[in-house]
């Protein structure tokens, strides 16, 4: 069957070709390649994928959706202003619970990065080719809001990341919106908890210079246990650039020329922590005894560092999966089957504070 | 105008109503949406996007490439057995260089995971709805020729990325495919030279489990110098399961146990490198006095261990970028610019070695 599409490759292949040399009706063929898999047994589907597969049967899928309105794929919006969003650990972890449920779904996933000003939405906008939406956004509230808005012209299915349900949904958008968001208030909250069992005065939390929903709840949790601390501590918010390496440790001699030495760095994330560690040590500080530090989100390079960090560990992954989930129950029975989901995280003391 | 949209929201806007709102013909809102700018003053341009963005206008994207036969998608198959792909900075920063030169263009990418047995192809083949791909893959070099065959039958221009022309591509296909890859053979010999420069007598390279055509590359750099160096040092080659922490320090007990202890550690890449030096660090070992370490790739981790890694600095990031241009360059011209194109890596020597 092989040697039939090479000896004549300019004809086109037809659904025809396919039924004759799988033995089945053009029907039948069309059933499995839409996925009405219940009609066909196992085994004929079998036949029918190999066939297509030695034939080099290409279905001509525009044409195809036009009649089943389902185009197995979902978009992934990230607004980062970084084009290496990909490489921050907790994006590739939710990716990857994505990918682990839609996948053996038959989905795709289509990924459009943006800037917080929206003028990446633009495409998106225009070439619409997905049966639902995942999104993570950043920037200030108006911003987010302002974004939503646009996702919510799209007119489909949505599913937030990392948004309070509250905060950006309520009054915004319909019923086909819904948050699957760690908790970050409690991380903060745990982390304060610690550092209150030892010595902390003159505390520094480093956030990346764009804001992030994620970590303003971060800093709420923190702060919340510390207001109510006696003696008062002094808390201060360090923005590090692109929370890289160096932009951290450039923001942290400015804060240290400026404030004087912390005795504990909080980091908003574990790369910010750890280019904090490493700039006290080599300046000759030993870190827990003179400067604690603390991380969050706990993905394998908290373990990098001598000493290792302390860290939050993020259910990243499980909201990936989650969010996934999710939308299958709402493409299959036309609703979502949560509005909010708030999944727990848990602190993890090591030697760094 | 948006509250025409919302006040009868059941009515599907046309691009009559666009046109209408915008004071254009439809002719020139279709040549704006198809991207045939050109022909379409700025101005108006910018107003019909607007216009569309206001109205909630939806293009038939899927009746309207069956005319403009262009999807605007390209294919990124990464064929991974690890859920967690995208969270190899290697593949991040491919992602990323790809992502900044089709993202302008309008392009969005479309992501398929696999497993190296190509189940996971199916689906694509199902439903390509893209105008080119990329492939980065791994397995065997038979796994990887199978996977080859499954890609061709795509017929899609493809650019696959670390593979050489000469190995995979000759006689499997036609003329329209392309490498891009770095000199990883390169940064082998880089790293032999460099370890050669002091003492190593008995030294271990850490690799993944599952076979990458790159580590092969490194391996056979690293081989072609050793093995005229005399004395005649010892190289041994070990499987670290999934290449993380916890498999790579499991598989460097088993090998001490065994063979003793190595005086150096050749990492893949910086992630197992770090792992390795982590845990002599943690049996008492000093770096380097003690054992020598060294990793490959270069992307923020290897400044995280005490002290820093010696690495090997990829050119990721320019290998995605190359790669998209190679891919518009083809669907402007017919033709990809070049049959391969290899990218050179450095050596950079820090505290660990």
């Amino acid at each position: 069957m092989a040697s039939r599409s090479r000896s004549n490759p300019n004809r086109r292949i037809t659904i025809r070709d396919v039924a004759a040399a799988a033995g089945v009706t053009p029907m039948t063929v069309s059933n499995v390649l839409n996925r009405r898999a219940g009609e066909v047994g196992r085994e004929t589907q079998d036949r029918v994928i190999e066939v297509c597969r030695q034939l080099g049967y290409k279905p001509h899928a525009s044409a195809r959706r036009l009649r089943t309105d389902r185009r197995m794929a979902v978009g992934l919006v990230i607004v980062d202003p970084s084009p290496n969003y990909l490489s921050d650990p907790f994006i590739a972890a939710l990716f990857a619970g994505l990918t682990d449920c839609l996948g053996p779904q038959g989905y795709s996933l289509v990924l459009h990065g943006s800037h917080p000003d929206g003028v990446g939405a633009i495409p998106l906008l225009q070439q619409i080719e997905t049966d639902a939406l995942c999104a993570v956004l950043s920037g200030s509230l108006r911003q987010r809001r302002a974004f939503m808005r646009r996702l919510a012209e799209a007119r489909q299915p949505l599913v937030l990341l990392q948004e309070e349900h509250s905060e950006l949904v309520g009054g915004l958008a319909g019923d086909d919106v819904c948050t699957v968001v760690q908790d970050d208030r409690g991380g903060g909250v745990a982390i304060a908890q610690h550092l209150l069992t030892g010595s902390c005065q003159h505390i520094v939390m480093l956030v990346p210079e764009i804001e992030w929903s994620a970590m303003v709840r971060r800093e709420a949790g923190l702060r919340a246990v510390l207001s109510r601390a006696r003696p008062r501590r002094t808390l201060r918010i360090l923005p590090c650039g692109d929370e890289g390496y160096v932009a951290t440790q450039a923001a942290l001699a400015a804060y240290v020329a400026r404030h004087g030495l912390p005795d504990t760095v909080v980091g908003g994330n574990d790369q910010m922590a750890i280019a904090a560690m490493k700039f006290f040590q080599a300046r000759g500080l030993v870190v827990p005894r003179d400067i604690r530090v603390t991380g969050f989100n706990g993905f394998e390079v908290w373990r990098y560092s001598s000493p290792e960090l302390t860290t939050v560990f993020s259910p990243a992954y499980d909201m990936g999966r989650n969010a996934g989930q999710a939308i299958l129950a709402r493409l299959q029975n036309g609703r979502f089957p949560f509005r909010e989901q708030v999944l727990s995280v848990t602190l993890q003391a090591n030697g760094s504070s």
